[in-house]
């Protein structure tokens, strides 16, 4: 190595010193997720959509082992046999232990998990101690941070909905959430017609499906500057809203019969009286909390009988990033899982519209410039994900990377719809408004909430 | 009736004419292809995606019956019990007998079925001789016509799903497929970006979901002008199309093991030959037929093997309708099945590109313009159902009608993908470049293929 | 053809010609009882239990030529594929086609299918003609026969369930039912305790699983003269039967609770009435006709309530064959199908109780003989099918045959139960005391039905 | 606490010192067996069937609360939730929480549901020094001391199944297996027909299912000296055992076919060599080992293949009982599971047929008494369950108790098999030779194995 490497290398150490400092944050995060739970807690599965919490933990791990320190050649795997067992779905990394059955694994326990963690950490600081990253290098190690903080959110709502099964309602942590039941109300933001641009800009991360950025023809619409609350949804229940198929989309109104549902997930009727599961225990219903835990489908139900529609993804990414200067960076200010940790609040949605997120000084209006009689755009980031009407699909011009990681995202565009802005479980520095989160549309026990629109 | 009215009658029978007309001729070929068929085969329903061809004689005829005779008031239904029988999803107008089971309905049988029909097309002559038409009345007529051409296509694709499960592998009725077996080049029409206009327009008869026509930004691309031949689809099986989980979409590789596909539908290797089962019997395999019967995921998966992909809804829309001269009219030369019928021909699509549907004056290549340059684009209707990339979604501004008519294709915006063009089974005078079909991805039993696209 | 010969051909004719006739009057009636049906009737299948009745024409055919005309060497199969279609479940003759689907055949159809077996009737009329059967083969002809009133049977009750299935409620024959709703009383038939024999005796036919006759101890026991009627049975609806748990058997609770039951199978409440669909179409429940097509679980939820249980298989057959003069023989008075068609009844069974069928002159009463104090025993040939709490299992020294017909009896010897006496759906000469029928716990549409024992 | 009512306390105390001695010491297996384990390993749930460690510490204790200490009146409960919790499925006592989902439930964990063991251990405690144990008490106490044993073996069988679903292979408890490899030969003990008495009599504790003791006939039959082995079980393998249809039930090929199997349970081949998953890990097959993990299906194949039948229940308890001095006494040499935890070997059948347990100055032979020339029964308690040919069904005169424990055995009599014998899984003092276990014929999970009759 020569004079010359070696300045590019202090020159790329001092680069890489945020990454890494990152790293060792978001993994401390995980950890720090798991610190109510016991050891039981972490190894139940309660559907196949979700994993066990000590899955997460050594998945995200694997991550590491698979694509960064295996290939560099100088590390000894802490257990060949994990490369098989905490693989999610890389057909490429080889064959995976069956999605449904990760609950009957109890071994490694979580004590052992957490010793697989130290391992992986111990040797990627002796990576980056030991060499300059390589470029793919830096890349796979900030997917992989991202990767981990998707199932740092995972890791929330899967334990939500594991807890929720249990009929003794176990508490995860005590916090109080936001009681105030005070009706705001809601006002619409204007976009006249024209040609937009969206998808991922500038020298920050964002992941390949955001990707590239380019033009939409967007027709003239306009968006709530609010989610819909717990009140408006209740409206929606006591006019019959689940009983009149009239309002709902075809597959919808199966759902609503095969499951039984007369409510948002997690709500209980006792006597007249609407309870919800948190991660905090039941509590009563707070009439102005945006509403969650919504299919796509009874959010479109909703928006039909409310006489007004879901935004487009195009529609949704375009209103907020108009009201953003740096609408491309994770740094916007929401109500983001760690710090609802640290501040010893319970991980629920904020009150809906009474904190507008965006910059009094940003753009927004209409597509062509400012408009200072638009009313700000609130909650749009880290609240809840707000379900969009667009089928996750690939942007034009999208191409799926070569290798194991061009499973990431590409693979998954088929009957699942577009989710936009993070939500409650969300940590911070992770979500962007290009961010395109997916789900297929009967999920329910993610944060999910409604935006309207109408044109 | 006094003169005045008397007057207005003729005239309203003359602009009348062509609807009446068209009426009587879809409604004879509706039992033009029951002809060859025993009342046993009229009975069986092979899958709950698939109706017994009984069933799709009597709903079709309910239809008139429902939404036109029975409110035009002087109507004596021929038996009310229909009305639960025979209704397919319309929650307005009441219950429906569940449809996987309806190949447990053996009464009535044929016999009464084509009387049934006898008598709902009696008394359509009664209405329409009895007084003129309303807007809306004759709004419904139209619809009316189209659902059953909609349902002619379905009897034809579930004859050939319910006869192929049949060991025997029973002929509908002998034809002769066209059996050139020579390949065939394939060239790319190109596009440049630009705004352009999608969805219906003009007086012509569209469905609601092709409204309202409006402006899409397409972004530079290129589409194939020919569909993908059997010829060419073989070198993807003989590549281990079915065995690399990285062509395939995560629904799709899951699909191909659940189901165990190797093939397209109704193919069968016998030694080093390939077979498939037609409506006339089972035929060896012509290497350059366009490729048909294979789902989204086989399509999706295919174009990703030949480095391509599939086109939009907009792309295809766009590249057909800018060769044509009246695009919105339903009257495109193609292969269409009343044809095929007609000449004694097998139903089965025709060779690719060896006939390009376009009119050699119509207007071609780029957004702005004709290209003399471009080669004109061959088999866009009428031979198979081409899968597009887009999920079935409302046009911007797009708003269900009210009222029972409103069930018709709103309700299905879900999980499903757009197809364009028409197929061999459909009856001419039905499809046009705008007509948004929509099956889920998994669905093979259409005649459906496959044309690529690029960027 | 020498004289010898032929004075052989005449004795044996003469020596066969019962086993002849018997052979085509059976057949013969298996046509009777599809003269009122249409080609769509005979070719639809309700559930994976039941079969179309066209399959049933054909496999009974199938039988005769698979074991006794093909190896007789000198006969042309009508169609060498249907050797594959109709099989039903001998894996030693081939593959099978899959059960669940034998409602996708509609061809060959009604009329070819009659076609099949007039070739067949006629090749065994040669047959026979041509030459002496042997021993082998005169006992596949018997064993053939009594398939096809096994069959008969099916096809009635296969009938019934699909029939049941259409919201038409489809007539299958108008016929009357006896209707008297007169109470009648219940006495016990009692034995003493001691060593008897069960099991088939004698020149007569009997299936294998009939055999051997053996020596079983029955401790003392009581046995109803008659069968738990309709009227009681509501009792036991009205007592709450259907929502008390200690009643039922713990898979008979998971069933009732699974399925839905409230009743029996094909009752329906208006109001406040009963009805229940017959061959004949919907008609009141009649009080005093005995309760069938009631389950397993049915019959011992009923018998436990009452305070009761059932009989065991063995406790059945010495109840009965003690009243009997020639208890092996299965021309036994009865209620049967082929009468009931004849005489233009509806198929359904006869009051209880209102006629014993037993000879006035039989023995009956405890083990060592008659005991002119026991009331005749009622019903219990002919009329319903009556559970016994008897696993159905082979007998001491049971073997089954060795080649195909082995697979006739023997290898269904898992979780179902005996069933004793035939019912209103057996045809004539075909049930015997010693008969053991045989169906799973949960198996509805039979003509089954309750008495009650007691220790 | 008069001196009266001391005097009889303290003959009380005595009269039961065998009882609560008894009641201490099986609680304390339970904990024993659970010692090696993780609190992950208890809580999770690899099939329905199976229930968690956890779960089964929680619900055998729940059984001595609502039982006995519940009905006491002075007794305050761990925690009231817990009845709804680990109900198991008594009816008569209230809902239950899911059986299938037992798995989802974290909390209680291990250490506190050991703390409700303690819990219940003290109020038991206090409860028998508090005042005489009334007979009805006693008996609940024996029940629930047995009922704590069967949940013993069951903690053994559901672990070893759990475990086995990890590919990791995990090792519950190092342990030895014996493991000579040389084949013993195999003789038959013969029976004369007549009248025997089966089920229990005598003082000592039994279940309600094995009584009343009565009388059954035997025809003549012999019954093997000891159970089939793995080398001859092997043979039946690699004689095509699985792949002849002609040897199974139709039910067992159904299964065969649906669920793959190749082997019996937890075999693996590797190359030419098989080996088995065991609670001390996966080890190389013993050749002279008995066969265990098969189903009723593959016990009932092997015999027919090799010529021969299971026994009947009724012939197994004779021939068992014939050899002992005492046989309703539970204390029975064999091969118990926690005298193979307290010598450290391996919870693993032992040899066959090496060590006849039966006393050699017992009776044994002709059902009137002693034969000096029958060989010694080998291997018939405490080693594998053994299927028999018998449906589990009451005896004649059977009633179930009233109550919540007259759901204890009664209503499981349908579609299951008796097994007799105990396996290494039982825990000693809990067996009998009329002591009547009962799986479905398809389990395998439990130690289950084969002994051949023939008549």
């Amino acid at each position: 190595m020569d004079t010359n490497s070696g300045t590019v290398a202090v020159q790329n150490a001092h680069a890489a010193d945020g990454l890494i400092d990152r790293f060792f944050q978001v993994r401390a995060f995980s950890e720090k997720i798991v610190e109510p739970l016991s050891p039981e807690d972490c190894v139940i599965q309660s559907m196949d959509d979700a994993s066990p919490i000590r899955w997460h933990l050594a998945h995200t791990t694997w991550f590491f082992e698979t694509f960064l320190l295996k290939p560099s050649g100088d590390y000894r795997p802490f257990d060949e046999r994990f490369e098989y067992l905490f693989n999610s779905y890389y057909n490429s990394v080889g064959e995976q232990y069956p999605r449904g059955k990760r609950g009957l694994i109890s071994r490694p326990g979580l004590a052992e998990t957490l010793d697989y963690r130290s391992h992986v950490d111990q040797a990627m600081r002796s990576l980056v101690e030991g060499h300059d990253l390589t470029d793919e290098e830096r890349q796979v190690l900030e997917i992989g941070i991202h990767h981990e903080q998707q199932h740092q959110e995972l890791m929330l709502t899967d334990l939500k909905h594991a807890l929720s099964c249990n009929p003794l309602a176990p508490v995860y942590r005590d916090g109080a959430c936001e009681d105030l039941d005070t009706a705001v109300g809601q006002s619409w933001l204007e976009f006249d017609p024209g040609v937009v641009r969206i998808g991922h800009d500038g020298d920050s991360f964002c992941f390949d499906n955001e990707l590239p950025r380019h033009r939409v023809f967007l027709e003239p619409f306009q968006i709530a500057d609010r989610c819909v609350t717990n009140r408006e949804y209740l409206e929606f229940m006591e006019d019959g809203g689940y009983d009149r198929p009239e309002l709902w989309l075809s597959l919808g109104w199966t759902a609503v019969n095969e499951h039984g549902w007369r409510s948002p997930l997690y709500w209980t009727k006792t006597g007249s009286r609407w309870s919800h599961f948190t991660l905090s225990g039941r509590k009563p219903i707070r009439l102005d909390q945006p509403v969650c835990h919504v299919s796509y489908f009874e959010a479109d139900a909703y928006a039909r009988w409310a006489g007004c529609r879901l935004a487009t993804e195009a529609e949704w990414e375009h209103a907020v990033c108009s009201q953003l200067d740096d609408p491309f960076s994770a740094t916007q200010r929401g109500n983001w899982s760690d710090e609802l940790l640290r501040s010893g609040r319970c991980i629920h949605p904020k009150l809906s519209g009474t904190d507008s997120y965006c910059n009094p000084q940003s753009h927004y209006g209409g597509i062509d410039g400012d408009d200072p009689d638009q009313p700000p755009l609130a909650d749009a980031m880290g609240n809840v994900w707000e379900w969009t009407s667009s089928h996750y699909s690939a942007y034009p011009g999208y191409h799926a990377p070569a290798g194991a990681l061009g499973e990431y995202n590409g693979k998954f565009m088929c009957n699942v719809f577009v989710l936009k802005g993070g939500s409650c479980a969300t940590p911070s520095g992770h979500a962007r408004p290009t961010y395109r989160n997916f789900f297929a549309p009967e999920s329910r026990w993610q944060f999910t909430g409604i935006r309207l629109a109408r044109c």
